[in-house]
C-alpha cells in the first residue's frame, strides 16, 4: 500500500478521516506507523496528498489530510482481453489500476471457457476490490472502467471499427510479422487474446476491424505476463 | 503448454517417448490431441523439434519425436531479487522461465520477512517444477539455476563487484535519476528489491558494488509485474 485510498465516508470533518478495518491493520503491521507520521493518501478518483496520524488505536486511527497534487497521467489507452480465467483476472485487474489502464474491455472468444463468465470475480464488488488494491500499489485514485462483451462477432464488427478510429489499434498475436511499437504518445487500443490465443477466424474479424497484429518475441507469455511486457514497450 | 518438455526418463526407444499424468491430461484435455497430430516437444536442457502421436490411451501416450532446433536464446542476464513472499515466488519462478531467465540469485534484505526463507516453494522439487511450467509456457528447455544468498552484506561486499564486473549492472529503485536502458545486448546484472523496496543503507551498499539505480515510471509496481516490465525495456 503506497498510497492509503481514501472514500468520501472516511471524512469526518473537511480534511480530518477516520479509517479502520484492512487499511488501518496494513498501517500497523507493513507501515508500523505512529501519531506524527506522514503518509501518501488519495481521494478516489481525486487528488493525492498527504496524511498526518493524529491519533491511532487498534480499532480506528485519524489523519489530518492535505489533496494538492493530480493523481498520475492515465495511460491512453483502451485494453480488449479475452476473458482470462478467473483466477489469473483478479491479478490482472490489479495490474492493470497498478499501471495506469482506464478502460478494459473482456470480449468472448472461441478459447474462453464459457464457465468464466459467472465467476465471481466478475462482480462489481470483487471487481472494485482488486482495482483498489492495484490503485494503492501504483499510488492513483482513478477507478478503472469495466466493459463485458460476452459476444465477439457483434462487437468485433460493430462496436470496435469505431473505438480503433483515430487510435493506434493493435492486436497481439505470436507469428505476426511486425514487432510491437514503443514509446507510443498516441491513443491506442490493444487487443490480447486467450492462453492458446485467438483462433484464424478471429484474427481475421480484428484485422477487418482496423487492427495491425504485433508480436513479441519467439517466447509465448502468459496474458499476464504479457500485459506488463506489452504496456511497458507501448508507455513505459 | 506450448511444449511437451520430456525427460531421459520418458525414453522407451531411441526416437519413441511414453508419457502420462499431467502432460497427457493437458494433452487430452487442452489441446484435444489424437494419433497422428504433432505437437511441439523438447528435451530437457537439450533441442526442441516435433512429436506425431503414435497411440493415446487414457493413461499413456507414446510419441516418434524428432528433435532439430536450438531451445531459444537465453537472456545475458543474472537476476538478484530480495527473496519474494512465497506465493508471488511460485509465480515469479515461473515467469522468469517463461522468459528465458537462466540464473536467479534470492537475497535477504532488511525487508524480506525471516519466515519467506523456510518455504516449501525454495525446496529443490518445488522450484524444478515451477520452472517446468515456465518452460513448457515459453517453449524452452533450459532450467534456470537458482542461487540462495541469505546474508545481504557478504553478499554485496565479496561476491556482487565479481558478477557486476563487465556487466551493465542496475539496480532498480524508484525515485532514482536515471530511467531504465533499453534494448541491452551485453551481459546484465540486476537487482530488485523487496515489497516496501532496499533500505537507504542497502542501495549504499549496492551502488558502491557497482550497481547503478534506475527507475521507471512514477507508478511503483509489484515485484511480480516489475520483472517482466524491465525485462521487456531491456531485452524485448
Amino acid at each position: 500500500m503506497n498510497l492509503v485510498l481514501l472514500f468520501q465516508e472516511d471524512f469526518i470533518s473537511g480534511n480530518q478521516v477516520s479509517i479502520s478495518g484492512r487499511r488501518l491493520q496494513h498501517i500497523q503491521t507493513v507501515h508500523k506507523a505512529s501519531v506524527g507520521d506522514q503518509l501518501t493518501v488519495g481521494l478516489l478518483n481525486q487528488q493525492i496528498g498527504k496524511g498526518t496520524i493524529q491519533s491511532i488505536a487498534s480499532d480506528v486511527l485519524t489523519m489530518d489530510i492535505d489533496l494538492l497534487q493530480p493523481p498520475p497521467p492515465a495511460l491512453p489507452l483502451t485494453l480488449i482481453l479475452a476473458l482470462p480465467r478467473p483466477k489469473m483476472l483478479k491479478r490482472i485487474f490489479q495490474t492493470c489500476a497498478t499501471m495506469g489502464v482506464k478502460k478494459i474491455i473482456l470480449l468472448n472468444s472461441y478459447r474462453v471457457e464459457k464457465s468464466f463468465w459467472s465467476t465471481p470475480v466478475l462482480e462489481e464488488e470483487a471487481i472494485k476490490e482488486q482495482f483498489i488494491l492495484g490503485l494503492e500499489q501504483g499510488k492513483d485514485t482513478v477507478l478503472p472502467e469495466v466493459i463485458l462483451e460476452k459476444r465477439f462477432k457483434p462487437f468485433v464488427e460493430d462496436t470496435l471499427p469505431g473505438l480503433c478510429k483515430e487510435t493506434m489499434a493493435l492486436v497481439a498475436h505470436p507469428g505476426s510479422c511486425n514487432p510491437c511499437p514503443e514509446h507510443v504518445k498516441q491513443n491506442t487500443t490493444l487487443v490480447i487474446g486467450p492462453e492458446g490465443g485467438f483462433i484464424p477466424y478471429e484474427i481475421e474479424k480484428l484485422i477487418d476491424a482496423g487492427c495491425a497484429a504485433v508480436h513479441l518475441k519467439e517466447r509465448i507469455l502468459k496474458v499476464e505476463t504479457a500485459i506488463p511486457v506489452i504496456l511497458s514497450k507501448l508507455f513505459y
